[in-house]
């Protein structure tokens, strides 16, 4: 599978995701669990990667597994950070209201950039630099809802604990990217081998919040197992094998592409959602999200084109060894 | 001069415009009369030009002077395709409300590079395209007002007539700019000659508005030259000197840089006057404002920038004779 066959799949699947959630919600609430759907997901990605591992062991020549402690033991942080991310998350916006709270997300396309050049080492042209922050600035630009006489004060007017959180947040978001690239390419494991890892951790860190956030509430709704099935409707399948398909399509981007790919594909599903949602839930298109649209499909432009398509225009090229000097002799109109 | 002293000049002139502009009011209202502002304009540059040319004729070697009715007979479009343009401007005004208005004047950067590269017959990269773009989507985003429940259904809601005009409006205005490069690069004739040229044409026909609008208001007012300094402050003059220093900067980049120079300094002067709006007059900033800023700082940085600079930090460069082909060799760190 080519990265950009991925890439579309990813972007496809998560903007349906959206749609899927919103669909499964019943007068605008859930009739089911959702703290539920992320553990099941967690399941079907560990089944998937069995089957797919079991199936490729039985095969020449045997796929490569790392079994030592060493490399197993670095598997469950990815979980772990997701963890510490939903508690920033839910502090988070115990200070900042919805609209600035989502604004703030969009920093972590920032922050992917940041720590995909600082702990994976990747260097990015200046032009690259400049697609990730149009990228961020384009999703948020699609989001600005406007000022209403309320709603322009409140935003950016919270507390400083909210915008630190939000920051944090940010971090969190990419460290857990940026970590699971690093893993999954760290060395030559096979991908079916490095998930079954990856998703058995998941699902017993998702199963230990079912059963904390039940401690919380003092078994009020009964015991998680009970209400893993409850009320779910067929859509409510579908949002949780949407869930895992993504999951694993990101697994598969991280080994075989990289976060910034990942970051692309989420953000252009966000727009495809809003997009959507204009036709599907009668969503007010605003002139922002039409700029913003504009500015994302530039930037990917800008970061994925080769650069010779991008500067390459002029007719004369002159190289000089340290820095490319082009020169358009095209004044010939003047005269 | 360097052509970007004379592109830094005209921004800060040109946001000290809008600003003198709103001092020089009175609790809102102008207690002169605007239209009487451009024509002075144009008689203090014709007298500037005639002065310059005056003492450079004295000099030797001779200045290039072309007196020819062929070439004369040219001067006097710009002016009349401004007047067109005015007129487009007050038609256009009928169908769209102002701020539809004002976000579709950031067309005439689109048109204005169209324009460009039609009749000057100048390239521009795939680069340069994006940046002129981004300018245009930069500009418009930091005026987006947003939606309170009405000023959302009035935009982009308005008759197609409106917006018809406002397209004709913007090729007009880019048209003007163009005409007046190919004008003043046509020969190389001495600036101040083809200033006086320009300016005497446009002070006949300022003064021709003047008659006119007397005219169709039936000599209400009293005529035109009765009215000429009549409630004009110190501010007011400091707009007449403003607004005819710019005219002669403009028409120095028209002969000396391009278009696009002058575009990206009238933008930045816009986003500079909403800035200092918000010290002076305080104006609230909005998260558009500080999001238009960014793109356009990008899109400043992207057309201007060296090419080199922009794709070239990646290690190795291999240079085709017919493509540039950038390899990036920093996969090290994945092994």
């Amino acid at each position: 599978m080519k990265w950009y066959i991925a890439a579309f799949l990813l972007t496809v699947l998560t903007s349906s995701e959206g749609i899927l959630t919103t669909l499964s919600q019943s007068n605008g609430k859930y009739k089911y669990d959702y703290a539920t759907v992320p553990f099941l997901a967690e399941v079907f990605k560990l089944i998937i990667s069995s089957v797919f591992l079991w199936r490729e062991c039985k095969k020449l020549p045997p796929l490569k597994m790392t079994t030592d402690w060493k490399t197993v033991r670095l598997f469950p942080i990815p979980s772990v950070i997701y963890l510490i991310h939903n508690n920033v998350q839910f502090a988070t916006l115990m200070y900042l209201d919805t609209s600035t709270y989502q604004i703030m997300g969009n920093l972590k396309i920032v922050t992917t950039g940041i720590l995909f050049r600082l702990f994976l080492k990747k260097k990015l042209s200046n032009l690259q630099w400049m697609a990730i922050i149009l990228l961020a600035v384009g999703t948020t630009m699609s989001q600005v809802k406007g000022c209403g006489e309320a709603s322009c004060d409140s935003l950016f007017s919270a507390p400083i604990q909210g915008y630190m959180l939000g920051i944090l947040s940010a971090c969190l978001s990419a460290l857990a990217g940026v970590y699971t690239e690093f893993l999954m390419k760290q060395n030559n494991d096979s991908l079916y081998w490095q998930n079954v890892q990856l998703y058995t951790f998941g699902a017993i860190l998702n199963m230990a919040r079912l059963v904390v956030d039940d401690f919380r509430a003092g078994y009020e709704k009964g015991p998680w197992w009970q209400r893993l099935f409850n009320g779910y409707s067929i859509t409510t399948w579908m949002v949780v094998l949407n869930l895992g398909s993504t999951g694993l399509l990101v697994s598969w981007l991280m080994k075989y592409a990289d976060n910034i790919v990942k970051v692309y594909s989420t953000s252009m599903a966000m727009l495809l959602t809003m997009v959507l949602s204009v036709f599907l839930f009668s969503f007010k298109p605003t002139l922002q999200l039409f700029l913003g649209i504009i500015i994302c499909m530039m930037s990917l432009h800008m970061y994925f084109a080769p650069p010779s398509m991008l500067v390459g225009l002029p007719p004369t090229v002159r190289s000089d060894p340290d820095s490319l000097v082009i020169v358009s002799d095209d004044h010939k109109a003047e005269s």
